[in-house]
């Protein structure tokens, strides 16, 4: 029977996402369930399935007509689809691809969500047309991903496109919340740019609109910089200095035809890409001063963009 | 007719290295000619050729029991085994894997010097039973390789690797001889750890061997420290404090199973890979804190081991 539909399936750890798509990838319907994460979260495969299967027969879908599954999990997975942890769902190891298999009769492919999230940006997001692109994911933490001739790079336990826990600051006294200090995550994500403001904040009394704000937000910060307010702006060529000198380096290692840059913060848009492209040039080897830096375009579905894609290899 | 040979070609400014291999990696011999950099280096290529057919004639090997001929030159490659341009030879953009195969009727494959001395190691050097490995080569430069999956990683404009101008020092005022400042390169090559060296000396007066010895090299900086010289010792931690957080960045990126360090330096050895570790440990992803730093083994056969083992896939 010919091969007409895959399932996208991106779990967080309050909602899972799922998506049926053809194989073009193209969106035929998607949905939400909740996460379960009792009883170390023995639940969650279980309803995924049922929620495949439902799914299927409320279409009339046969197995035979289903390509794959491709899941994205919150935690390292390795080459083989083995998550190692998911300390959000409370599984241990676990071979989440097998297993899914098993439930469903259907072909599973997992990975790790940032890493999935870039997959999906690479296909039909902010890196289209590319094979070999980054994606920095500026959110609460810094996710990245690394997809090289079109494929998840796992690494060694699956940490491969840790970007976030690059070494930016070998000075730095407050702690990530990986253990290490100094880390990208520490500047660059949304609570870091809102930990440099106060600090900036702190340092002086200059005059500036983010003096009045409470609770201060990531947001606030970058349209400070947008309504050019000095500190504001202050802050703005500081964190695309950190970034753009963090690409620089992953540059060095991998030499990216495109970074894509997703996540809250960059609903800044432009100007943050303008900023982190400027700093880029001035640190990058010079052969590689042209790589793009641009936007990413699928926000919260692009796990289950890149899922899907994980499956029709 | 059964494939049994393969040749390794490593060409360097002054010599090109040939190696005759069977394809199981076995050396049956190995020799140097001269490489011509007259007239654009247009001499080479055919020099080449001619060295492979001369070996060819002298042992009765057909054309047909020959794998493939792999060659490393010293400038960047593409993944399509373009040559973009190598200063040392007087080449501009050459499709050298394309004009040499033309040239001895053999299939080519192409890669940048370093990426290939990287593979070699991988195969049958310090990096041996890996697929994902990253070369550090700490020479009067300091050059690299990524390799994964057991192959190269060429990146764009065959930029992927270039380790040596990772930025480490943003407020460095030397220029690098990239043209960017604070690159790896001057601080961890040979001629990084003499300035270096010399950068200290200048500081104050204490006493160490080093001030007696003109010219000064990198080996002596190490044999100090071996010999627990206060200011060769403050040297190598500096140095290791620098490769180590460099190797850091680098397992955030891609992962690698294990670091080769290789070159010239790495010719003091355990001494060097133990405190390159010491300050890996401290700043890399703690899920990355075990990644192998290993020695390279094969000098310079590095290039022609992994020049057939291009050929070989």
């Amino acid at each position: 029977m010919e091969k007409k539909y895959a399932f996208g399936v991106d779990v967080g750890g309050t909602a899972i996402k799922m998506g049926l798509f053809d194989l073009e990838g193209n969106v035929i319907e998607k949905w939400e369930i909740p996460t379960d994460t009792s009883e170390q979260g023995k639940n969650v495969l279980p309803d995924i399935a049922a929620a495949v299967n439902k799914s299927m027969q409320a279409r009339q879908i046969q197995t035979e007509e289903v390509q794959g599954i491709g899941i994205g999990v919150p935690g390292p997975v390795d080459a083989q689809g083995t998550v190692l942890r998911c300390v959000n769902l409370g599984w241990g190891r676990l071979p989440v691809a097998e297993v899914l298999s098993e439930m469903t009769g259907i072909p599973v492919a997992a990975g790790n969500d940032a890493n999935v999230a870039a997959l999906g940006e690479m296909w039909k997001g902010g890196g289209k047309g590319h094979q070999n692109i980054v994606m920095v994911t500026l959110g609460t933490g810094v996710g990245g991903g690394v997809i090289l001739g079109g494929k998840i790079l796992a690494g060694s336990n699956g940490a491969a496109g840790e970007i976030g826990h690059m070494t930016v600051n070998t000075h730095e006294t407050e702690q990530c919340n990986c253990g290490r200090r100094g880390c990208l995550e520490q500047y660059a994500s949304a609570t870091g740019i809102v930990r440099m403001a106060k600090k900036r904040l702190a340092q002086d009394a200059t005059v500036t609109v983010l003096r009045d704000i409470d609770p201060l937000t990531a947001k606030d910060v970058l349209d400070a910089a947008k309504a050019k307010d000095a500190v504001g702006v202050e802050l703005l060529e500081q964190l695309g200095n950190t970034l753009g000198t963090a690409l620089a380096r992953i540059s060095c290692v991998c030499a990216p035809e495109a970074f894509v840059i997703g996540g809250g913060v960059s609903k800044a848009g432009k100007i943050l890409t303008d900023v982190i492209q400027k700093y880029y040039k001035e640190h990058v080897f010079p052969d590689l001063g042209d790589t793009a830096i641009v936007l990413a375009e699928l926000g919260n579905d692009a796990g289950i963009y890149g899922s899907v894609k994980m499956v029709l290899e």
